[in-house]
């Protein structure tokens, strides 16, 4: 090549090499992670190599072998290291001398660095997958456990409906089970039983680190929802959790405060995974087909996100795991004006439409307003003045235990219907925990 | 309720409803579009109800005949449709009366409107995958026509070894494929063959609408990155491909421009898809579980994104039909030096460990470079100083179509294996496009 | 041009112009909205032109004549009419004839574009400053008046210490302030007191843009973090504030509730603007310099931002000035344990390093817990049995309204210091409301 | 406080504190880089505690020696050092004992935090403003000494019109000076010579680290256009460039590559730091105000992006101080076409509108096609047929450097102008660079 640019203009620097351009390129800091997969991507490779008679049997054995020693050692990264692919051929070298060259025949390095990833992730889902499923487990046993509970039902941040407390924590749980769909989807493509269809696709790819960490953004982003619930429920006003000091910090200044950092922190966590994948995204945006060095921030990306879920499904496993439930708060907070729906199906059921009853129910909650009392303490002669068809009966709505009881649909907060979700997630479990 | 605050502070406003505040919450001007599904979603609800006795059976038929002369009416909307489920039932009272009022009984606006976005969206994906077909039909039937052509395959943006037109046609088909994943995914999702598990999760959660944002992103990005080669092939240097005129339009300023607009509006519209998913991830943070208002924000991101994806689609798939390629200068853009992977297996055939080999054919690179000529002018004696294994049967490997043959491994650009990428493509079309 | 391409591959359309293409291209149906900054901008280039006698002083006024015309009529859009700049120029052709040919001599589109659009956003943002003035003084007058107030300040969403209403309110309306910085910035470049430096970057470049869409997303952000507050504080739980029916919506299903759907809204409106924000910058990202067609997003994401940002800053004017503070409830929340600081500097006064007087209150908030009493129930003995510095003259402590006085220093939560903070913003506002 | 809860439900963890928690909960792996700005804080902060009496002169002294020797050593993490602050103050009291407890007397550590950042933040945009001068000084005076060499100019990726190669340079530098602005901005706020005016608003606000990272995308956005330029002319079909080899990587597979890392590089950390922003703000989205745990995401952010923008700004400076242009082959792409706008401009000196001068010199191009000729070869027989106006001067028309020269505005491509633009930019240096 000619030789490089004269320096006529105040440059930084002139030689052969840059340092700081050196570092800027290197990726073995964070690329080590994929030590061991890069070595099972090899092992197979030479395989190949020796069915197509590129190396010999023997060169192929002492190749595996020399990898096997390899895997089993301490890695060390030594200067000239660019990334953990040259790394390991240059450890391979100093194993076993000549034969080491022959192993990424016909191979390129977008190709080793594709599979290495894909390999790596292969597993680092299936840690993933473990940590949740042990979530999901708490959850449903913590439901099943707790199925008397009764606490308000909130649509707006506003009271509406008496619900089962194991209700509330069936829709956290079930919410995880998307996890099983993606499993299955990036199993199937990471068993490599099926082959790219197109090599300048293949290597220039990369739809399974954007799809991963849009999963990854989706499920923090369920688990800041649950989060903010459980900040909720823990202030002082709500009061309807206590949780373990496992999983609490003090203040620095205020001796009396008992904050919820753990689900601060949980409920941080999705903007920094989402973050990851709009960068990614942008990275991707535009870039010419087949390969390009912008794909190196690929890994780093990956790499955080499955940091981040890890610990983010560990310490919320741990976290509804020991937080204790206040249930007498909790039921204390159910309120009479809660049950006005039911009041309106009370007059439903004698006829009325359901607009319309939902209007005379309405009056029967501004009568009780006027009056400044509950709107169980409405009598019948204030509720015959609103709809004739208000009898004595009505006193029958006046029970939440009941009125739970009337959602016995699939789904709904009746104890049957929480049960039958209880037994769902379990056969689910048993399913996909072996 | 009480009276509103007074107006101590100088605010903007003091009445009963805020005219902006109306305006502010009111979706109608954009969910309109969901009228036809809300009517599907309605008709299906009445026939549950009359099932569970909660409207007779003459009420149903009243309902059904009602909302059947409306589906073939013109929408207009009247002032207080604060959305199109209101609107809906208001013009069912305006042609029933009464049974109108019974239609939504037990059913809340929020269960109304997921429903009605799950069918709106189902028949979008429907549209869209249409809209997928035509273009990967197009790209499928091109790529075997135009099989013969060869020019220079990029890594980097810069000439890395000779392929084939069909070759990067199909890589582009191929990333159109997902779109079949996808689809069984939502389809199966949105077939409601399988019910919510939870009532809490059924109306809070929006995963539908997320997945399908940035499916649409992941869609639009890989449309990018093809829309940002066919510029650059476009270009007066690369001259590769010519536009068709109904695809580019001329400068107001400068007479003799010709510009890719189209290709520059397929590469911007990947930004646009990915800041609505970004934009709706935002919003769901750490959002309280159940309904917020805040869900609103789904319809429009949606209905953006699908007007998007398949303007897209329609755009490329006339781009791709009508640009005329410049075989001559293609195949003029390929050069020896391209040949170089080639040389160092020639070597290799003869025993030469891969390292060593592309170092050797890197020397000769130099040598010709230092030379001034091109790499198949160095004699054999040029190469034979380089390593004595090259032999006077190195001129074989300067020929590009049997360089190009070599690559016959699925996936690779020799004419037998593009063709088996054709038939592939051919036979998945025929499967999906029924 | 050489004709089209050919259709051997199933096109979707052959023609002159592909009608979907067309649409595509076409900005009209939204950047009708710079009408007036066009037939401004286009008013001071003529002057231009005629100074350089490109265009004769009779040709000038013509043109003057014909634009005032103009810009007095309704405008209605044509077939053919692209844009609003070939909109304006083919009117004003009907309008005066050949001369209209004149107008843009030397002048690009690219560069109309750019001009319109600053000139435009400077008149929104002037729009936007009033806007945001108003909610400043709405809230600035309401936290004079209420300065009376205590309540719980949080952190962690837990009880922290006592505060100030006020205090609040205050701290919403200086994050309002960067409003000043960003408007002085804007206008000395929309002011067009300067030139741009360099003519490719001049059109080619939309940091104006992007730094407004990313002060609409930053300024939203800090309404989301307030509406918050305010849902949280409407909550049954809390109970702090009341909504003015003019800013609640009730439920369909639910007769008794009340919606705070205004603040919802507002929440989420951070999500959408910076979706803008997200979507342009994925846009520009590696865009070759100079102009691309790429840039025709800007448009709409700039519209979007500011009507959204104008109707939360109008919406939260008015549920400031409206919402109800419940004094009683709002005091009755303060509880003795939120002294627990002031505990430790009781002892801090008398000599104990910090550290280990914050240790001491600890332990009284342990006494105090495991006696289960208020923390302002222990005896003298109990503290003295903490630490022998502990006297009689610790009841001092027990005083919400002293503790809260001790926070004199600027920025604090006494009377004076939130009085100084009123009287900072008025005078703030009498130089910025003008 | 109550004793934690018990484990019914197969939770991962029972007892006093969650290792996994702790560790999710610290900061010190990577806040420990505030080392210096929580001493340099800490210093001012026992000042101001002394002249308020809360330490003596000899404790402040003490603490002050104290902080000045542990500022020389070596920092070690030590076991329970949660983050800097606990870490530093852990020292402090190893070193001098007792009086170290009251340093932070009456400071929360959310404070300690805040103003620890700010101080990084203002040394950290000190060394980014020296490392963009430096880049801006090269680019500068490169352009200053290759102002002689012609181009084309590219809009829409299309030749344009001829440039000056310096002219394109400066359109780089310029966008760099934003720097200049927020400089002051911030450093306005980080010289501290204004306090916060509410105190809520002071710990829970995170502005100045939004800003600066959207600053940086916004930074790197820039950089990233001006990679992909570069990019493109250094492709073998544009060939207007040669990277130096210390900026370029070979090939793992092809002896002859020479790819563009360091660009490529260089663009993709566009995408990176607006993740980083994007996560960041979603982060923030609709947290309640003061502190929250969620902040803490800030830290790495700024960390991430600091580092990037300063190897971005490194490399560049490297690269346009190293690179060679091949003024040759960028003269020999101007092409006759790219005059036709001289051509119409002919015409409008004659007097023709320039509408209509447009579409005259827009026959002659297609004249020129039809007949397979430059544009510049058509005699003035052909041209007068278009219109009568040209005579035999209009071959003054065909000459690149007099086109050139016409451009002679503020901002132009003329001699003149760009030297203008080179001696605007050394007076701007010079009063930056002190």
């Amino acid at each position: 090549f000619p030789s490089q640019g004269s320096k006529l203009w105040g440059g930084r620097f002139v030689g052969d090499t840059d340092p700081i351009m050196e570092k800027f390129n290197a990726s073995i800091a964070y690329d080590q992670r994929m030590w061991d997969a890069d070595i099972r991507g090899s092992k197979a490779y030479v395989k190949a190599l020796e069915r197509a008679k590129l190396v010999s049997t023997d060169e192929m054995e002492q190749i595996l072998h020399g990898m096997a020693q390899w895997s089993r050692g301490v890695f060390v990264i030594k200067p000239g290291d660019e990334d953990i692919h040259t790394a390991n051929e240059r450890r391979l070298k100093e194993l076993i001398g000549a034969p080491a060259g022959k192993l990424h025949t016909g191979r390129s390095r977008n190709d080793q660095v594709v599979t290495d990833m894909r390999l790596w992730l292969g597993s680092a889902i299936s840690t993933l997958t473990d940590n949740a499923l042990q979530l999901i487990t708490t959850m449903v046993e913590r439901a099943a456990a707790e199925i008397e509970v009764l606490f308000p039902g909130y649509t707006h941040m506003q009271r509406a409906q008496p619900i089962r407390w194991s209700h509330w924590i069936l829709s956290g749980a079930i919410a995880g089970t998307p996890f099983d769909i993606d499993r299955e989807l990036l199993q199937r493509e990471l068993g490599f039983d099926s082959i790219s269809l197109n090599s300048m696709d293949a290597t220039g790819q990369r739809d399974f680190v954007a799809e991963f960490l849009f999963w990854a953004s989706l499920c923090l982003t369920h688990l800041s929802k649950m989060a903010e619930d459980l900040i909720l429920y823990s202030t002082k006003e709500f009061s309807f959790i206590t949780l373990s000091d496992a999983y609490s910090t003090g203040s620095s200044l205020m001796p009396q405060k008992k904050n919820a950092d753990s689900l601060e922190l949980i409920r941080s966590k999705a903007g920094r995974a989402f973050g990851r994948c709009a960068g990614f995204m942008m990275t991707l945006k535009s870039l010419p087909s087949t390969y390009n060095k912008d794909l190196q921030e690929d890994k780093e990306a990956m790499f955080d996100c499955y940091d981040n879920v890890q610990a983010v499904l560990q310490v919320t496993t741990g976290v509804m795991s020991t937080l204790k439930i206040n249930q007498t708060v909790m039921e204390a907070a159910l309120s009479p004006d809660m049950l006005a729906t039911d009041l309106a199906y009370y007059l439903v059921r004698k006829g009325v439409p359901f607009r319309e009853a939902h209007g005379l129910s309405g009056k029967a909650v501004f009568t009780a307003e006027s009056k400044n009392i509950a709107l169980n303490q409405l009598t019948v002669e204030d509720l015959t003045a609103i709809s004739p068809l208000f009898g004595s009966d009505v006193s029958s709505v006046w029970d939440y235990r009941s009125s739970v009881e009337q959602y016995s649909a699939p789904g709904g907060t009746a104890k049957s219907s929480v049960a039958a979700q209880v037994e769902h997630l379990r056969n689910w479990l048993k399913k996909h925990a072996q």
